[in-house]
């Protein structure tokens, strides 16, 4: 196919390694950096979508696994497409189901040519193809789409080279079989946690010719210093003039850590797991349980400098006590924070290279270093 | 004490039997007849207050035995109140907790005194008097507070006597037990289904004055035959210039017959409860569940003539989708279109009583009459 015009990335500034951009979408510009929530059964749990758009989402991410399983892409199509069905009027992305098929089912069976698995809901088997994997996503109908990649333990070199050539072959499948222009599609680099392996894979995937790229594999329970080490030897080789998606990052310090390594875009389900745990953080990083007795009279908001509606509104007593009557509004309040926080932070960070202050801005965050990157449920 | 000038209830029009009305409160005017969302635990279920502004509500009702168990009226106390906890900055009424208190606990010890019950939580023991109830509502500082009374099994004349004449005594131990001038209180008329308990209870409340009249001890299971002729014996005794209350109802249906016998003021959990369960009710009282497969490509609202957030935004296709995955948002979604429903037909009846198009108004709904009147659980 030709060049898809739409999904023109714009690099406005760079500061160090980290990058200010623009990508284009029929559905509307993203700024980038960016965060996008997940919505991963055409919902970004608890919350309405007009709740989405007042916290500042401009992205949303759509699991591919779970909606053709239910209700079936063939549904999604028929009621107009994913912005359609779930009135999100901005750009969505969805995965390929690759990273779900790996994580739910134990009884998957991956040949070359694609991945058999059973549905987590019923049992029934299912087989996912690269092209099958397309033509899911080009029903569901999202701006960008994930091409299906082979997610490896990624500490396995031997299993990770085997993983990765798959992905490099499921790679130029995946290009081979899309026919909707209206739709980005983004390679995935693989490689597990070796430099050699993914300096191969980056150049492989960059010279495909996709509208973008991401870093898959990672943020799956290896340490942060791997990641970043990661991070460190795919984006020099990526080209400058596409946007670099880290798969399934999320914490306030590895957004940071991506940015300045230059990376663009970034989804995760923990803010919104960690809302319906009654778990906030604040932008340093640091947690706080509001179900532990501290809060019990405590009028001041979650985090005094956070402007979202849950911290313009209610005191950490009231937010409290909610948790502890498990009442349903909790989960709806603290994903709201956690997400505006997120969404705000690649925003100002955003602003902070168009500025030319990104290290200096990110000092006065801080932030609090962690060990370990989290893993991303499949389910969340 | 003397007359609680805030509290004064204007008489605009009647319509037949049917008033429109206007409640004055330090929170703000209510338009009568209102319909009351409820917020046991200090929080409408899965909505959040912009969100309960938005479908019009007025006044919320919170329950106190629930708010007594947890966070405790104390505490709410010191946060401000339930207005400023909950923030929730329009009117709101408390229950007196007697009806959970009677529905809960099977361990209940009632006396002439007062009722000692365990706590459905940690089964504590604990004790409300009638001053007790009214000390905690202090606390809790809503702008209507209720009388303990002793609701009955409605079936049974010689306890119905019994209960009838102890919430009697009760109600005048609350008047003077009361310190607040910045809260009315509403006496409860009781007497099971039987006429002349029921008058004789209107005339003893009406007596007292109070800022208004409550009908309890309905909707608790009877027939809809038996709960409209004791509204048809208790409205004419009770004095046309004081707001009429009818608790724990609504249905479409029970809300316009209600009005056309003078009643002012409804509260239920229906609403939010059926929301739960994947439950709406259209404005005829007609019932959908969203579960049901019929809905599956259905790309239609809820109630084509619905204007609440629900029904301008999303198609049956994707709520039943929401509701089959189990989705949060689904609860949120319907109880804002049930509760629309409910607020809106209250307001829309109010303007029919102003024309004088009463009946010609509840003819064009269309509405669909039941047989029994359905329980309201004291547990949401």
């Amino acid at each position: 196919m030709d060049t898809y015009k739409p999904f023109r990335f714009d690099l406005l500034a760079r500061d160090g390694r980290a990058r200010a951009g623009r990508f284009h979408t029929p559905h509307g510009m993203l700024e980038t950096p960016v965060f996008a929530p997940v919505g991963t059964q055409a919902t970004v749990k608890a919350l309405t979508p007009a709740q989405l758009d007042e916290l500042g989402a401009t992205l949303v991410l759509a699991n591919t696994y779970h909606l053709y399983l239910r209700p079936g892409d063939e549904l999604v199509a028929e009621m107009g497409g994913l912005h359609e069905f779930m009135r999100w009027p901005k750009p969505i992305l969805t995965d390929s189901g690759g990273f779900q098929v790996f994580s739910l089912s134990d009884r998957r069976q991956i040949d070359d040519d694609g991945v058999t698995f059973r549905s987590h809901l019923d049992g029934s088997q299912h087989r996912f193809t690269p092209e099958k994997a397309v033509a899911i996503q080009e029903n569901l109908g999202a701006d960008i789409v994930m091409v299906l990649d082979e997610c490896a333990e990624p500490h396995d070199k031997a299993y990770s080279e085997i993983a990765m050539m798959r992905t490099h072959a499921w790679a130029k499948r995946s290009m081979a079989a899309r026919t909707r222009p209206d739709q980005a599609m983004f390679g995935i680099v693989q490689g597990g946690v070796f430099p050699d392996l993914r300096a191969r894979s980056a150049e492989f995937i960059a010279a495909q010719g996709f509208e973008g790229h991401a870093i898959g594999g990672l943020s799956v329970g290896e340490s942060k210093q791997e990641m970043y080490a990661m991070l460190d030897v795919v984006n020099p080789i990526l080209p400058a003039d596409k946007l670099r998606y880290l798969m399934g990052v999320g914490t306030p310090e590895d957004i940071v850590e991506g940015v300045r390594r230059g990376v663009d875009l970034f989804d995760c389900v923990l803010p919104t797991r960690l809302g319906r745990n009654n778990a906030v953080f604040l932008r340093s990083g640091a947690r706080l349980n509001l179900k532990n007795a501290e809060f019990t009279r405590d009028d001041r908001p979650l985090d005094p400098a956070c402007a979202c509606y849950t911290c313009r509104t209610f005191s950490r007593a009231y937010l409290r006590h909610l948790a502890q009557a498990k009442e349903m509004l909790a989960a709806t309040l603290f994903s709201i924070h956690n997400l505006h926080t997120l969404v705000h932070l690649a925003k100002d960070l955003r602003a902070a290279v168009l500025r030319g202050e990104f290290e200096a801005y990110v000092a006065g965050l801080d932030i609090q270093p962690g060990n370990q990157t989290e893993t991303s449920p499949a389910i969340e």
